[in-house]
């Protein structure tokens, strides 16, 4: 087991002495530390951000900058949408859960609209135009895009209607966005250090949070905290000891993370007696083209169907990896993969081709005439535009036919999601549990009464989260509920 | 959200005085605690156990008994089976992951056969006969019976031997179980508190636990314990906080416990600073016939077979849970129905008989002919003795012929494991997540350092499991790790 720093909290009566003070201390500048520190100064408090990184960003910056908003924003009207905080909590409850956080979840989609404003007042930009076809991020400047709402069992359950935000970058828009939060930040009077990994939490003796002890190029320093410390440092998929406890399932898989995703907010907080929610749960991406999938078929190594290939790319890496063990094929035709236009394709090709079904079966070692029998079932109700066995949307559906290629997700393209094309396991990861918080970002404790002074926002904490997931929740989570918590520790006085 | 017990720890300092001294205090009197009590009296300490109900047992005096043990038993020897540690090791950590605890596997594997031995001293009897189908338990006295280690995956990955061991009793053993446990510890000197309820541990400055706080009908007492704290108290299924943040999939579905698995000893540990590992996981019953799914075939509702119908019910019911959302049906012919005594049925009926196939595809509401198409090509192999798709063993395959009889599992008989037949979701869950402790049960904090004087073992602790569940592995470690940290306490001085 890796040796970490010992996380028990530190006594106020034993800190002779503080390096530094400010009113708010915010652990982390990734979206959730940005916005939680301009929510702070913009309310009058002195706010010193750490992070442990040379620079700001965090997960954040490296995202693709999908923020999942809704009921009603004006770049939905401009797109033609009609959309309700109603249909959005209705969505959001049912792709996040088994385990969602109801009350946050209305409550961010009371707020959702306004919360786009603030962004754009912050200077983030959303271009009012749709990309119309699953994808992890679209290779277009549009605004907006679908995440799941137009797929089964969603269009059964809430109005559908895209709410992918997307700042105006061609590809990534984590950058921008961070940017923009930064800046936001930095003009609003925050001060930021660098290098700086806060190693413990320190109280007095009411077990309230004053401070923080944290090592800089392995000198030892201890902040003063006069209302209040944010705890904004991402999750945990860069510890693997807490993935073997929490989320074994999640190991060994590609890393989406900066690189500083060591749950070191969550453990410094729980062993001042937070507690947790959902440590189990996780974002998969899958590495799948959602536009060949969309096209062409979802296979298992059963040659069986699983999920409508259409639905939101996300849903579908989950069920291959906790329902599937990743035993996964992408199966396409040439038409299909030919109506996938270059800039979608990711630099992924196809791991078989074989000019028969039969060929295709033997060759991904599949149970005899398995797949044969999928693809006649699939293509005889594709040819009267319906799917029976998992409601695919007409407009994905139409019989394949050879010559097939197969793409075996287990080859490890990395979903474009990262950028580059290393070979992994077919998996990118990363935690969606952490500290259990109020509306404000209070730290609860086992007891569920908050724990004095300290907040959380982020994934470090598990926000709306329970263990479903959809693109642009984490960004939408960590900066709405960041600003809250932020807020409510410069109130904390 | 209930309101519970405060579970902040007191301060010695504040405890003026004590109801009650002992050496070890135990608490929980399931079979962890009294093999803790047990081997902490015959060690030579002052034992006292207190359990919040009133009377011995908890949930393991309600359970089938089954006791998971290999390595070659005098029982598995007389069965005419070989066995080692090494292949009772491969076993369990394949069917105990991801994220079985494999020093701990090693260890019980290594000691097994010596466990046995200290069950029969006891006064635990086993009868030297084997039970040869699958079942949850079987309706004879046989001592011996299969729990998977002969279906695949598992004939794969270690030589097939029987390890699941049955005190004789016709039905439920756990409650011949525990009679022996309990006359055992008593007989050592132990001595016994019921009713009583321990809401928080006392820790001394230097953060070792040194007693607990305690109610007795509304009067709260003070226990000391001299060399240490064994906390025995069961998984948490009855908390539905908990389950709602750890584990939300089992909500809902029918308790196995004794009414008092609350997750409090896991809750009063961690609120002293203790680490929890995989609290999301749970062993689920799925209210089928093992005996019927065997002869027959499991399909989702897609009309897809999804798992290998020969093996351990339990790890049906997991898939069936967490991979089906519980959309399961059992298909059987009447060849197959009739094959079943009548006593291995508990009283289950099929919900639908049809006289085709087709008529049943219709019956169930599956996609048109998938069933059917299921049904076919399931014959088609099972009439050369293969199953190419699942590996069903060639001993249960045998074409279906109409009339077919099929039973919902979500029509919710309760699984054997629990007596009677009340209705329910057809799932039957308990947790298998709890405190890290070391192979002596010390519990270990956040920063895996031992929590002084402070023990667990049994479902308050995550003990040998990961993720997956195999009967007897809990009443297995419960017993064992028990025995090692009553000894550990008992040492404690």
């Amino acid at each position: 087991m890796t040796v970490r720093n010992p996380v028990a909290p530190r006594a106020a009566a034993e800190v002779k002495s503080y390096d530094i003070e400010t009113d708010v201390l915010v652990v982390g500048y990734g979206c959730a530390g940005a916005s939680a520190a301009f929510e702070a100064a913009t309310a009058g408090a002195q706010v010193l951000v750490l992070d442990r990184a040379g620079g700001p960003g965090g997960a954040s910056a490296l995202s693709g900058g999908e923020i999942y908003l809704g009921g009603g924003t004006p770049i939905q009207r401009a797109c033609g949408f009609d959309d309700s905080p109603e249909q959005l909590a209705a969505f959001l409850l049912a792709a996040l859960g088994p385990g969602a956080d109801e009350q946050k979840i209305a409550h961010y989609s009371e707020h959702s609209v306004a919360h786009f404003h603030w962004l754009v007042e912050r200077g983030v930009p959303f271009k009012p135009s749709l990309w119309d076809s699953p994808a992890w991020v679209p290779p277009t400047d549009d605004g907006l895009m679908w995440l799941g709402e137009n797929s089964w069992p969603f269009t059964e359950i809430a109005t559908p209607a895209p709410r992918g935000h997307r700042p105006t970058a061609n590809d990534f828009g984590g950058k921008l966005l961070m940017d923009c939060l930064v800046s936001a930040a930095e003009s609003a009077g925050v001060a930021v250090q660098y290098d700086t990994y806060v190693t413990n939490l320190i109280l007095d003796e009411d077990d309230s949070v004053v401070g923080v002890a944290a090592r800089r190029y392995g000198r030892e320093l201890t902040i003063r905290a006069r209302r209040g410390c944010v705890l904004t440092t991402g999750g945990f998929v860069d510890n693997d000891d807490m993935l073997a406890a929490h989320a074994p399932r999640l190991l060994g898989h590609t890393k989406v993370s900066a690189g500083t995703d060591d749950g070191s907010g969550i453990r410094i907080a729980q062993a001042a007696g937070a507690a947790v929610r959902h440590m189990s749960a996780g974002q998969v991406g899958a590495s799948l083209i959602p536009g060949f999938a969309a096209r062409g078929m979802l296979v298992n190594n059963h040659g069986q169907r699983f999920v409508n290939e259409d639905t939101y790319p996300g849903r579908i890496g989950q069920a291959a990896l906790f329902r599937q063990d990743m035993n996964v094929w992408v199966v396409v035709d040439e038409q299909g993969y030919e109506e996938v236009p270059e800039r979608e394709r990711w630099g992924v090709r196809p791991t078989h081709v074989a000019e028969s079904i039969d060929e295709l079966d033997e060759l991904l070692d599949l149970p005899p005439r398995a797949l044969a029998a999928t693809i006649a079932r699939y293509n005889e109700f594709a040819s009267r535009g319906i799917d029976p066995d998992f409601h695919k949307a007409p407009r994905w559906l139409r019989p394949l036919t050879p010559p097939l290629a197969a793409i075996d997700i287990k080859a490890g393209i990395r979903p474009p999601s990262e950028s580059g094309t290393r070979r992994g396991t077919g998996a990118s990861v990363f935690t969606l549990g952490g500290l259990h918080t109020t509306l404000d970002g209070q730290v609860l404790n086992l007891d569920s009464t908050p724990i004095p002074a300290l907040y959380a926002a982020g994934r470090a904490s598990s926000g709306l989260h329970g263990e479903g997931y959809i693109s642009g929740t984490s960004l939408a989570d960590g900066t709405f509920f960041g600003r809250r918590a932020g807020a409510a520790a410069a109130r904390n006085t």
